[in-house]
């Protein structure tokens, strides 16, 4: 599986800055046979955890989440950036390496005592997954596992994160 | 079908900014039977259409369009704002009631003769779906239909589109 996916995913030299080598998921979702595998493989772990909803962290978490969630028949809730959901919201800051960021959740996304799967495409330095995590826990929901399609290993994310964590694709 | 849908659909008065009631999708997403309705009527009307491919907007039309892309076997090719796509791009620029905007799609993503659906979330004024038909049919790929959960009709962007229309909720 590993290799597989790995041979799906194209490095691109200097995105979003010079000398970061990005990992560009977007031919895994160009191959469907390839993308069926990752959303089989994440339903088969979690297709018998009780799990209530997936929280999908903005924007490309949006990807997996959503078959995720149809597959498990469960509630999708969308994490986002400051400012753009539209109805009332619960939010956490965290610090980057430069600067702060925000995120945010409707207050009425998650009911109290719900199983809950944080998914994105990439854990790297694990701040913006932990601030999901703390959000969601804020709410009353239980952080089942964060899912992840590929780890930047050599970046320590997975430390950063309290609750449990899974990723397909690790890079050392 | 439509009934249901509206009744999951959540209006927030004056978002993003003063005088506009803004259609929150996210309880659709939050309600599985419901999310499973929508996705099973896309499927139903697209699965004899030969399609290859379904093009999501950025961000929530990427909500809807993989779990779209996973139930037809297609592939799935993200839409996003200038910038946000790591490897060589197409663009294209079109205008906004105040400036303009420009989307992107990969250059290597959509093959000569491939049969695409466009998805988005919601249909207002027609301007970024009609430019992603452009950039589509730039790459010289056939836009079958452009398909939207929700459409403003009385911002009447369907006669913006060149491309057939197709969505399950109207607000006149």
């Amino acid at each position: 599986m590993e290799t597989l996916l790995k041979r799906h995913i194209r490095d691109v030299p200097d995105f979003p800055k010079p000398g970061i080598l990005f990992k560009d998921i977007t031919p895994l979702l160009q191959n469907h046979d390839v993308f069926k595998k990752i959303i089989a493989d994440f339903t088969k772990r979690y297709e018998n955890e009780g799990i209530h909803a997936i929280v999908g962290i903005e924007s490309r978490g949006f990807l997996f989440g959503t078959p995720l969630a149809h597959e498990l028949g469960a509630a999708f809730i969308p994490i986002r950036k400051k400012g753009k959901l539209p109805y009332k919201t619960v939010n956490v800051s965290y610090d980057l390496e430069y600067g702060s960021a925000t995120i945010e959740m409707h207050e009425d996304a998650i009911e109290r005592g719900q199983r809950v799967i944080v998914i994105d495409d990439l854990l790297a330095t694990g701040g913006t997954a932990e601030a999901a995590c703390k959000l969601i826990e804020k709410q009353g929901g239980k952080v089942v596992e964060c899912a992840f399609v590929v780890e930047l290993g050599f970046l320590n994310g997975r430390e950063k994160i309290k609750s449990p964590v899974h990723s397909l694709v690790k890079y050392e």
